[in-house]
């Protein structure tokens, strides 16, 4: 079988770079040791190579799609929702108590990374059940808890988050999905939803939508949205299943992700759809943003295991594949010798060495959000507070980052094997066309600048950018003692000085009150912190593995060190210089892409 | 309809920008005149209104595939390979006496880049038969001319190009298809040849495969390739086809341009595959290179094509769609509003500012190089040879800086639409998935890199590059001349003295004989040189439209006029200090990519 991930990447990454073990001595993690992750990963592995690898091509040219009222989605969905429920892997993070596995988040991201860079097309079942339980969890009844949980975390209902409508899209003030209170407590639910993933199939008896909707009367705009817990089959009093007039319209047809159906649900049709209020009225966003933020993570983390499984592909092939010759020193090639592999090619390895550091670098940030998300949920006060903000501000990175990156590391990927990476013979077209939705997923790419630049950098005074740098300066001083990573060190440092301008110089813009320009360049905004952070975490990772082949006390080989470190130094060389141009654009004052009082675009 | 091309913006590039009038003075143009160029464009518009727009999304959702030992293609090839016969439009360079109508290159590429606009699935089957034709014209014997070229240009036979084998791929010294000569002066030939574009369908008669072999006993490497014409059937004493043993064995299966067949093709499986030797032997690859030199501009035209029609696509949706509303002066939005088109928020300004900025100046990079290849077969003597060498320099910038920004630029064109633009509903994913094979077609982006600082930098002792480099200067000159212009001219000249300075470090390394280091990185080389390429387009076209404003002589609107600086000022606000990083990049001393002494990729 062809590979599909490196496992020891992973666990470098987990155990080494982000001390896992730190987090696990906290009271919530003790009944997990790191060897019990260790297997836990195994299995989820062997898992992976089991039942979700062997069908990942099946699903794409197999695609999802609307027949007789339903989605005929592939058969190994039932499996798949079965064995991970089996694994606990529905929920893991969730309470004892709520009938999960009290993982912590890096180790559910880990498994979730596994099973991903195996099948993309697959793990949206599994892991938007999970996140549709937790928000019940988190901020439903005890009775809504007892109604849903149990049979979503046993992978027989799936969930799913409804929050797009035809008129709306990324607006989400405009949604008019509207619930009537009845007598008994419930809501009459009514109204379209649309891109709904994993929306329905076969394979679960039943779904529960957690529904955006708004209460009659509710304020205009985001205040007055409201969210609801909607199922497809409401539960009779004897405990059957009666449907819910939760009807599914189609299933949208699509260039990737063609296992993984996208649906468009029609509620309340016939005035039948019953909804549960979940928490408070008017605050659904807010709940919502819960499973949104952790959705964000979960898009950085699909991304980059795209990244991952499009690297393998492309390594194997570019060292099997005999072509061309070396150039010799007399400037010429010799024809009479052999061909020589690929891989021995500079601009093949530079395009393998830019795959490499992309999706290290994105699994680093990713895992680094997961840690401070594991901080945050086992710390208090002052603690669990600067935890918290820095996660809220390294999201919507580590949403973009992977997916925007990503997208240039797997078109790195198909281009090593030139004409046949464009040939349904060879996966890296399906890695391409399945990663281009990861940068619209959950709130595009300028969504998330505008949450970056417009509210996070600012978040608490800008007390939250101040921990991240704080963090920052904590691996460059790490990295400085160590003379051969001092000018990498140098070079981070004297970069994020001019972000720094960067950031004042748009201030100053803010302060004018023309917040539109202030928030114009937003998105190379989020490009430059981008590659700072990954810089960041390259840096971190490279600093870990000098100190293992000093002390020689790594779990790694000798030779995995030194790849990270080689690695860090591409992206140093070739990616962090980047920001320079970007340092210059972000303060061009041209104002050319506001529309007042500027020509037309034709 | 649609619109997929702004006719306005092709004119002003080829009548104002690149002075087409210039050409037509040459006496081999006299018969041509504006206005019959002017017909011929609105000809060829309505004809692939009529004829390619509608079918674009058809071919692609009923792909070309093998059956029955042929390729089924959409029916609506035949209906195009005739018309486009009719229009005069196969072989509409070649002379008179050839049968062409011996229209300026920089026509031909303006009829084709309309189609291509239209419907890039279909174009290359005309467009490769006009190929194929051109070399036996140029290098065939007069029997040869006579037997094939007719048929080909009425359209009743297609041709193709036949290089790459299954073990060779990009390196053509490894060629092994062989040719054995018989007694009455052709040839027998045998071997298998695969991604051979256009290769077989029932809609011509026959096919005219253009095949590199070698003749048995030729010496090794690219010194030892010869041409043939191989027919698909050949021609009978009395007039007749008869089958030439070239067996179709399949069509690739490709993520993309699915309505283009890509086969495999065998030669003399029954050993009873004749070829006619075109030219001399062994001369086979410098032939070639006349069309895969064409070819290449073809390409960097092609895929500027589609980076229009996306564009066009994108432009209308946000133009459409309204969701969200503009930020207030207060720093909120007022959800009581109506929710504002899309084109009015900067994000989505800068999305589409950014593919006009990329496709139009790739079109002028198509279009001076088409002009080069007119004042190239016009002009003698040392003039023709400068017009022949900036041609050549050219040439890799114009196929690469399309094909790789290009993908940008739809990217960028997908992104606008957010999640419908990964939809099959909407006609971006379908641009996004054709235009990837372009980086691809007629040497990677790698070779073109290779190729132009390897050989076009130091061609003819650097003379080449000092005309291309007189050229800029001349339009930087001309942009002094207006006050608005000419911080614009400084900051290109700035920039082009910077690349001169990486240059001269590349070729300092290239004087220690380290000849894999001074190119391994050729393609940073080639980002850095089309973007400081495609800035001069763009100070050429704002020159122009400056000018224009300021006497009113133009036939462009005023608006248009503004649109094209402003346009440029975003390519040298947004696009341009990219290049600063670059710069850097290509300095670096850190030998990672040499796969000497290094690590290993795992």
């Amino acid at each position: 079988m062809s590979e599909y991930i490196n496992m020891d990447t992973l666990r470098f990454q987990l155990f080494e770079v982000h001390g896992l073990a730190g987090v696990l001595e906290h009271a919530r993690f003790s009944e997990i040791d790191l060897e019990s992750v260790d297997l836990l990963l195994d299995s989820v592995k062997d898992f992976s190579d089991a039942e979700l690898y062997p069908c990942f091509r099946e699903m794409d040219e197999q695609p999802a799609h609307y027949k007789d009222g339903g989605i005929v989605v592939h058969p190994q969905v039932k499996t798949f929702m079965q064995q991970s429920a089996e694994l606990g892997l529905i929920g893991s993070g969730f309470d004892f108590e709520d009938g999960g596995l009290q993982l912590p988040e890096m180790v559910s991201q880990a498994t979730s990374y596994i099973m991903e860079a195996a099948n993309n097309n697959a793990t949206g079942y599994v892991l938007l059940t999970s996140g549709a339980a937790g928000l019940i969890v988190s901020f439903g009844s005890q009775e809504l808890k007892d109604t849903y949980v149990p049979k979503m975390l046993s992978g027989e209902w799936g969930g799913t988050m409804c929050l797009t409508e035809p008129q709306a899209g990324s607006s989400l003030s405009d949604i008019v999905t509207s619930a009537t209170p009845k007598e008994d407590g419930s809501y009459r639910i009514k109204g379209h939803k649309i891109f709904i993933s994993g929306g329905d199939h076969e394979y679960c008896d039943n779904f529960v939508h957690l529904v955006l909707a708004r209460i009659d009367g509710a304020p205009a705009g985001t205040r007055g949205i409201s969210l609801f817990a909607v199922p497809k089959h409401r539960i009779t009093e004897g405990g059957g299943l009666h449907p819910n007039d939760v009807r599914t319209e189609a299933d949208y047809q699509k260039m990737g992700q063609k296992g993984y159906c996208t649906t468009h649900l029609v509620f309340g049709e016939d005035e039948d759809c019953y909804g549960w209020l979940v928490g408070e009225p008017h605050k659904g966003l807010s709940y919502m943003f819960q499973m949104m933020n952790e959705a964000r993570i979960a898009v950085g983390r699909g991304a980059t295991s795209i990244a991952c499984a499009a690297y393998h592909a492309s390594l194997q092939y570019a060292k099997e594949r005999p072509q061309g010759r070396k150039i010799q020193q007399s400037g010429q090639k010799d024809a009479s010798q052999d061909q020589t592999l690929i891989i021995n090619h500079p601009d093949v390895r530079r395009m393998l060495l830019l795959q490499k550091a992309i999706y290290e670098g994105s699994l680093s940030l990713v895992l680094q959000a997961a840690q401070y998300a594991d901080m945050a949920h086992v710390s208090t006060g002052a603690e669990k507070d600067r935890y918290q903000h820095l996660l809220e501000i390294l999201t919507p990175v580590a949403k973009t980052y992977p997916a925007e990156k990503g997208r240039t590391s797997v078109d790195n990927g198909l281009q090593v094997l030139g004409g046949y990476g464009f040939c349904n013979d060879f996966v890296l077209q399906q890695y391409y066309r399945d990663i281009r939705i990861y940068a619209i997923y959950e709130g595009t790419t300028g969504i998330q600048s505008l949450d970056l630049l417009g509210r996070k950098m600012q978040m608490k005074g800008g007390q939250a950018l101040k921990w991240l740098m704080e963090e920052i300066q904590e691996t460059l001083e790490q990295a400085m003692t160590h003379e051969s990573l001092r000018p990498y060190a140098g070079q981070l440092g004297q970069r994020l000085k001019q972000a720094e301008h960067v950031l004042n110089h748009l201030m100053g813009v803010a302060k004018t009150g023309n917040f539109e320009l202030f928030l114009s360049d937003a998105t190379l905004f989020m490009e430059m912190m981008g590659t700072l952070l990954v810089s960041w975490q390259w840096l971190k990772m490279a600093a870990v593995a000098q100190e293992a082949l000093l002390t020689g006390n790594g779990s790694q080989t000798q030779e995995a060190y030194r790849q990270t470190i080689h690695t860090m130094r591409f992206f140093f060389t070739y990616e962090l210089p980047r920001v320079g141009g970007l340092v210059e654009i972000l303060q061009n004052q041209e104002q050319l892409t506001l529309s007042e009082g500027l020509v037309e675009i034709a």
